[in-house]
């Protein structure tokens, strides 16, 4: 039942256990990692100038050909990477490098973006959250740009570019006019943008937990806060590389990307090193928010003292005198006299009454 | 009720619920994040030489023509970012770059100064304290440089810059002869002079809470503590980009800002660093604080525990004696003895004397 | 017991006793600093080419001197490090420098990349998971690359390099045609692979404490945490070292490896940086296990507080008046009364709800 | 009463009242913003070469211009900032530039070295103990060095540079001989010597604090700690951008500060750095302190807990049996036994006698 | 007593007192800051090249010009800093500049390396464990290495450099044939070793913490734990500028230091950076056991309070039920009840079941 609960507040992609490749192995050695979410491998092309736009979904890489000789820009979007044999052929086709192979395969990659001589890499992390669930997705998505077209990878058909493609049917004019780098970009930017909603989710949940630590701070709260934590971790894990790499995009010459097109770039790495902020906020909020807890906590259990010490303070003395009168002694001259009994009710009341004003003194009254 | 009491704590800019542009709009979509605080975009014109200082409430942006063609200096401060059409009239005008126009409007912007082709550009937080109610008001603010006038943006008519045009209206000699870039500077100044403010104010915030953790410990502080943790923090979120991008317009050559009035910028620069340097200093001390108050509520729990376990040490044993001698056994010879019951009360006074001198020892009484 | 337990959770690699060589000693001085784990030193010795491969074990250094000489490459393998003079010979014969000897011997060296002259040098600490015990086996491993040759240190025969050698026998294209400094690569990339394995296991160790923490908080946890905490700084002290060494490989130029095959090497640097990474995100989890942990104990004790007030808030007082009916005075006229009895029970009852309300309301039933 | 206390504690200039100038002043509009200290501006004139010196108290400014004019060192230490217009004909006579002025007269200035065209100006932080009380005295000092003269700033006449006058008069070699650079080492030295017995005192003040927690920890401590961090905080930030601006001044090229004296100013450097690695171990130190004081603060309550739980466990089986046999049945067969009473008493000592033993295992005895 | 076991913990070396310079004195004023040691300045000549060895104590520097006009190497180590009008002669003979004679003085002195026109001067910190007592020895050591001369200061006559004159004597065929410049390397690299020594010892000292946290937390713990931590400080502040002045040394031309004879310092700098690495370790375990400490003495007050709770949670009750039939109504009708006695005694036993029963379900017992 525990274990229910913590996978609820635990996402898959939380989970430690990379599957690896085995030690040893080639470079080059081509293994899938993620788990097969499509029946086949999907292609789906898109030619496009600033005159025209054509679509087509491929089923052999060889129907590209006539895209790729023509002088118009071509992105082929790639969904599914369980079938490694025809994505071999693809990459062949394209004459990726053994290690942009391997990189697309293993699906628990540090995002990076690397320059090879014919193509530029980039592998993310996209993170969106299920707009009917409100369930977080991860899948890694990798886009390679050449000279004249961009592929991407991604790991099922969830339409993570749904907006570029409006823009380009739409015959937006910066995106139709230039080059595959602009893309490039538009397609990054997309997957930056889902993080940002990512963001406002998490701040959303933190607002209600600090409603709830506020209100009342049942037990579960430590596990929220620290599941929130590991969520922070693996977001920043996922986005902090890409801000590095794009760093070093920006600063160094690249014959794919053009400089005219780098400040859009910019604006991408802007954006990440925002998210990255708020990342780091968020992660001191979380441990203001436990060290809140924690003082709630503490007062609590004072309060709680304070009551038992009240309540025991005023009663042992006065259960003390009943017993003392509670004596069988045969010479007990008290016993006799007509007063004693409501005199020690005059004790007793005064003893109280001295108590509550220790009490008030004491403020804990 | 406690939700009310929230809201004081943690002012509305500090929630999270950042409506960001949708995932994949293109860049240059221009969508205003921020509420509508005006019913009109108003138009302030200042021109003005050593000479000469004419000001013009414009409602046109061709108005300006005569002003911007001549040779004099050109400030134009906007007022309200609401309406979209309107201000896509200035932009265009000024031909602004895309990214630059969605960045006015996007209210949520981290601080920035960006360098464009023809003009340099500033987006900052301003923060000030409303003088009737000790309330922090925040609003983003941008700037834009030109060759021959400045151009900046805010959201509401709040007179941010009513010390500049102060000096504006009575000559200030270097104002009136220098470009517009020392225009730039010391609107700049204007709004960091108002971080001063606010420093100040969470200064006193600070003392306060302090002396009343020394006076009284009461359960609210570490919500307070907490609530000013999140002050800093997004304090610092203002200021921090700010001084990482004036660091590097200092360091780099720039047409638009004279190597004269560099100085006058690294004065700014060297502000925005003591502010950092304090708003750290603070963050250690809310630390401190939070230290001090856990330590106040375990001592707070160690004196209760103190004075119950004082109380039943000494009781209970008393309570034991009696509970004795109220047993009614047949056979107990003491009970007929004839110095017992004063033999008892004896007993008892030893007891309780021994114990007030154990606790003494024990350093608790 | 308590001691067994201990060494149980930090395995003998984590002592300090890390027998350094005695101060003073000149540099070059030779002394074996690990255990010895082989009766003789064991030498294999892998001769091949794009063509052909040869193996042989070989007893005297001597005999490797037809396959240096000849054009193909040529990597010996050297199981074992406690006959001194047998390494001496080994050592004088390919010329290493006094201070690569050194290193070699002292087991507690912290990984580096050293060019000399002739040689690179990198000692590497192996990570490995026994896959009978689950058992993790650390052992020192040094690489000498020349020019036309690759030696390899290391202190028992444990098949660290199975996976190349394989490569290497089924005549795997790149690793037959490259130079030595491919071989070298694909040796330490051996090595980093087993580093994911070791990464692997530490995560499901987390994944298992979470979950012991999440369902009973028994007392061993703390040093359990203390063990991980120390397993993962161990861990990373290990890793860091290499990477940086490895960062500034990647940076200089240099005679033995070549600029083409750098690329394979930026690949494990990526692989040591995603390390790294994941080790610092398990410090992290570490310290919010125990955050988790410090809480969990302060609500039981809490809940233990509240069990006792409110069974010692319920009947001190109920016993009280017990006490006090209990009384032997002459004159208590409540005695005689008839339904006085019954009228105790009855407030008796009273005060118990009245209670039972009063914890109702401040949540503590 | 609390509040008295926390004066002592808290030193005026740790307030955090900086009473800043007014957002959007000119830079150069000049505001003193510290407090009156002496009645009038007080000047004291030194013209010096190897071969003579010469002290004269000057009250206008224009008496110096004889000193200024001869070719020999001239030092001017104005003492009292409060008289703006006085001040104005000093500076107006050096022509310092506007953001001097500004920085001279705001006391809450952060330490800075800044060299303009003429001059090399120098604001520091004097801390001093007053010999008579023990107490920090807290100082604004500025230093204008010019080609042929040092112009020194103070807020009163507090004797900061007595050492260096002393070796003036006594016609130190090297001192006489150097240019002005060396006099503004000199003063700069003085002060950073000051720095070192504030440490040493702080150092004591630490030495006490723990003799304290180790022999009885008062309530007080954390509030004292507390102190001595926000001590530490003020000291490292009047240490600390002094430091980075020396390390600016080292490593550029200056025309006032000759190459040969450098190493003189690297030795204050080295000071610098020194005092600061001993903040930072002070405050390492001081946090340390707080975590034995608290773990104190629990092993205290942990043993006021074990008195109480010993106490209650013993006492309580036994007043329960006790108050059986004061039970009032009249079918109690025990009784009438003759034996009864000392068996109860039997019981009684045998069920403490576990308790003891028990309480021994459990070492709480 | 207390003050004394304090004293055992923390070292004198500990000590914050360092007596430093008089603020403003001039630089170059001698002053000696440690505690005489020796009765007189010893002075040992060891003259030696490759093919002799000569070794002289003398008692006036100028005995040793002999040697240094010969071309053979020159190696002067003197002990005892007292004497400063010796030293001074020294100095004078070999023309040191004023801050190294300041430097060899100030024993309290920040490890540096400086390079001079003629010299370059290392200061460092020697700690070495008694063989004896295995008490930490600390010892300011100063090496002033010139063109043809090596020499060494130190405050007694310990043998720190035992090893070295034993290769020395021993003709160790490097040390004899390199410069003075190998020679300073093998005198700083026995102090490091020593260093290696200290760090072991600390390993132990922390083994044997765990040992003692694991097996009873008696309440001296955190004190030694603080002790630790102090020493911890107090070493990584021995090492840590060293290492940085080494690293200087090593990217920087110098003429003292021969390009080849590098390598042996970077062998120095890489033991630095593993001894740093070690105290960082050490220190993230120092706080690891606090942590482990701390949720040790949490356990035990849970466990205490257990025990309270389930004794007084069981017996409270039965007392309560005792008191009511120990009441002396006359009304009572259960008192004559033949079977009452044995009922309530069932009642009770009853009770206390479901007590246990509850206890059980809690996971209390």
């Amino acid at each position: 039942m525990k274990k229910i609960k913590k996978r609820l507040l635990l996402p898959s992609f939380l989970r430690h256990n990379q599957s690896s490749k085995k030690p040893g192995q080639a470079p080059g050695t081509l293994l899938f990692t993620g788990e097969k979410r499509l029946d086949n491998v999907l292609m789906h092309l898109y030619d496009y100038d600033v005159e025209h736009l054509s679509e087509h979904d491929i089923s052999e890489i060889d129907d590209s050909k006539p895209y790729l000789d023509s002088p118009s820009k071509t992105w082929i979007n790639v969904c599914g990477l369980h079938d490694i044999e025809k994505l071999k052929e693809i990459w062949d086709y394209f004459n990726l490098h053994p290690l942009i192979q391997e990189d697309i395969l293993h699906t628990q990659q540090r995002p990076k973006i690397e320059e090879y001589s014919e193509h530029m890499f980039f592998v993310l992390r996209m993170m969106s959250i299920l707009d009917e669930t409100g369930e977080l997705k991860v899948e890694q998505v990798s886009i390679v740009l050449s000279q004249n077209s961009v592929l991407s990878f991604q790991e099922d058909d969830y339409p993570i570019y749904e907006p570029v493609l409006h823009r380009l049917r739409n015959a937006a004019p910066r995106l139709r006019k230039q080059g595959p780098d602009y893309l490039a970009y538009a397609l990054i930017d997309t997957i930056v943008d889902h993080y940002m909603k990512v963001m406002e989710k998490i701040g959303n949940e933190i607002e209600e937990l600090e409603d709830e630590i506020l209100q009342k701070s049942d037990e579960s709260i430590p596990e929220k806060i620290h599941a929130l934590r590991r969520k922070l971790i693996f977001f920043r894990r996922s986005v902090w590389p890409l801000r590095d790499s794009l760093n070093s995009l920006l600063r160094e010459e690249s014959h794919l990307v053009h400089e005219e097109n780098k400040i859009f770039f910019r604006d991408v790495y802007d954006h990440l090193v925002q998210i990255i902020d708020g990342i780091e906020n968020y992660r001191d909020m979380a441990m203001g928010m436990l060290d809140m807890y924690m003082s709630q906590v503490s007062n609590k259990m004072n309060e709680v003292m304070k009551v038992l010490t009240i309540i025991a303070t005023i009663f042992i003395p006065l259960t003390f005198i009943a017993g003392i009168y509670g004596m069988n002694f045969e010479y007990m001259p008290e016993l006799g006299w007509k007063w004693a009994y409501p005199a020690v009710w005059g004790l007793m009341i005064v003893a109280t009454m001295g108590m509550v004003v220790y009490f008030r003194k004491k403020d804990w009254l």
